[in-house]
């Protein structure tokens, strides 16, 4: 394919996307196809002679699609949102034309386990200018990491990784870490001879969109040494409104914050931004200089091209209309929050605060599992569950960058009418 | 930016990717600006109100694009190469447009640390089983992993990350690491009490493409249960080509394989594919389950949707027009080399086996060095160094797709003027 083909296919390939958009709300938002089902729909092997764009285009609807779970569907409000935008598409067409390497951006989960281990480098460094006869061997075994026990995964995975051990504190009643619970578990551990190093402070949790007190926890982290590494990988977009950094508050106690831009402020995935306090507390950890990787001002900062996308997009919303698009999404999930609440049959699980509604029936777990497999299975709308304490959940995210009142309003209707016929089931005797 | 409006802009931006490709050998491969110069140009902060496409793309082409290192200029010989081509470009528009999240594909440095996680993962498991008295500290300080001296970086931070102990092998006078060698550092290691886990075996080095012995290595590592990964990022994508495979031979010993197609394979940034042996010592090395991340089929080994572009590019080149691109590469390198040989000044410095060419002057390594700066701010083509032993070495990688003869022909000539002025400057008296 030489540039005059590609001026073609391209501009053909920008049709494809924009009809998909435009024709988003009639496909179906989660496949019914089972994993594997491609295995028999392509060949064995690459094909030996190239095939023509209209063929492999033809392919990506009669075998791709039925395949795909439409992120962008208005009725997805599984997980978080992934965001997209036109403008961020353009920049990654341009960026990816460029084909310019980056180096120095990564995901949440990446963010999580730099910190940690430029935290465990620099414990091991202080302990060991104080106790010169501890190998690193024996500091590591002693060094200890907490998140809440509503942190996600990837917090743990980090531990893991590191080869240190992770605590989990325990939430208050509204699924957030509180400094006496901190102080608590502290406590205990220094007196077991365990050193803490690392705190990841969550802002917006996975489960339920909880927000840890950081204007308890900082001071407590600053006064002990411990890396505060702030996690806000969902609810950091939110905070370009003025009306939620009081969330924010206390963040100036952070050793680093991490948000994803490529979640909730319409900058195509991958994009994400961590924040240090101290630089040279991450590039001490991992420094190592091949000739080959050193430029003239490698230390000057020079982030990928990713931001390229980041950059349009900021442009040609500007901050007004990235802070709409972010009161839109939770103006649309309080109105489904006055939904459940009309409903006795229902009940809210966590405070709404931004984009995420946890809601279940007042009913066993059983029960709610039965109700969460029905909305999937009838494939309308799209939705994943939680676990909040012993109690199985159903988290409704806003999430597409096109979902309106309509559809929020659709999707309740046909939650509220499977619970009705689901309950009704349950009232006749078994067969 | 509504879908009619994307349709228009996307089209502008193919084209302007169409003109930038038609045009590339026109622009200066290797920019002029200073670190920082964007600050000056840009504003403080987004704006306030939405900004137009055109005013946007005016900036790219009046403050970005002098930034560019234009790696797919076809002056461009620095590194290796990154991959690009209009299939997977068009495939890329489709997948960031479908916009789908998967998980499990990373680049090759991330493929050396999971792999060498899960060896760490499973010698720990293997010695606690026969030593339950140990505890996972207590090994994790008598574990030791190894790599070529002519490793790449990414191995040694893997280490690094992981807290593990790891240690150069030396290599031979071709720069490949022999069986005796990686035989007579275990016998040293296993005498001092150290645990030999993991090997971390390159194809293709990224100083000077050496290939390290694996029918010598593999079954060293397999009798002594030491985990051998195979890290081929660049030269992987030459197996394509039956030619090549013999620096294959012993890969069956292999317990982990990787290489990168976003770098040789046309398949644009980023991809990287991975292979391990046995599933279940990655897996199990890794396994989380927290309840929004389960999917009914989570075993059944989904890839991202970054497989999309690798199937567009097989298809579109077939296996054929592949080979033929890396055919061509590696033709046009030995054009380089017998260039170099033709001239009694210059050394090549390594065997040329796929498209690298590592060569020097005759002379000191300041006078290298400086032969390199000359050639690298005349901004006519671009080169990186590495060192072989204690020697300074100029690197000329083939990697734009479309570089032909004439430019190697006109890099030769440049770089044969340049050497021609310094050694001139060099027998005039000092001033």
């Amino acid at each position: 394919m030489d540039t005059s083909e590609f001026r073609k296919r391209g501009k053909e390939m920008v049709d494809y996307i924009a009809d998909y958009y435009d024709q988003l709300d009639t496909r179906q938002v989660y496949p019914d196809v089972e994993p594997g089902y491609l295995r028999h729909l392509i060949p064995d092997s690459a094909p030996q002679e190239p095939e023509s764009f209209e063929d492999v285009l033809k392919d990506v609807e009669r075998i791709i699609m039925p395949g795909v779970t439409h992120w962008h569907s208005p009725y997805f409000f599984a997980y978080f949102p992934t965001a997209s935008s036109f403008p961020a598409l353009l920049a990654d067409v341009l960026s990816g034309g460029i084909g310019c390497i980056g180096f120095s951006w990564g995901s949440a989960s990446e963010a999580t386990l730099v910190t940690l281990l430029a935290a465990r480098t620099k414990m091991i460094r202080r302990v060991q200018s104080e106790n010169p006869e501890l190998t690193e061997a024996d500091i590591m075994s002693r060094l200890v990491a907490y998140a809440s026990d509503q942190a996600h995964s990837s917090v743990e995975r980090a531990g893991l990784i590191g080869g240190v051990m992770i605590k989990n504190i325990p939430s208050d009643d509204k699924f957030a870490v509180r400094g006496s619970a901190l102080k608590k578990v502290l406590h205990e551990d220094r007196a077991a001879g365990l050193i803490p190093f690392f705190f990841c402070a969550t802002l917006g949790t996975t489960p339920c969109c909880s927000f840890d007190r950081l204007l308890e926890l900082g001071p407590i982290c600053n006064r002990e040494t411990i890396w505060m590494h702030v996690d806000a990988a969902y609810a950091g977009s939110a905070f370009i409104c003025p009306e939620f950094r009081y969330l924010l508050n206390g963040v100036e106690f952070a050793d680093s914050f991490n948000f994803n831009p490529h979640k909730w402020l319409l900058v195509n995935f991958d994009c994400s931004a961590l924040w240090v306090k101290k630089r040279s507390d991450l590039t001490s950890a991992f420094k190592l200089d091949p000739l080959y990787l050193q430029h003239c001002h490698q230390d000057s900062g020079n982030s990928s091209f990713r931001s390229l996308k980041m950059w349009f997009v900021f442009r040609m919303y500007g901050i007004k209309g990235l802070q709409e698009y972010i009161r839109k999404h939770v103006k649309l999930s309080h109105e489904f929050e006055n939904l459940v609440h009309q409903d006795e049959r229902f009940e809210i699980c966590a405070e709404v605060t931004l984009g995420l509604v946890c809601f279940r029936l007042k009913a066993s777990n059983e029960l709610n599992e039965a109700l969460l497999k029905s909305i999937n299975e009838s494939r309308k709308i799209h939705l994943v569950p939680c676990h909040l304490r012993e109690k199985f959940v159903l988290r409704f995210a806003i999430c597409s960058r096109t979902v309106e009142s309509f559809h929020v309003q659709f999707a309740w209707k046909h939650i509220s009418k499977l619970a009705t016929d689901l309950l009704k089931a349950q009232e006749q005797p078994q067969q």
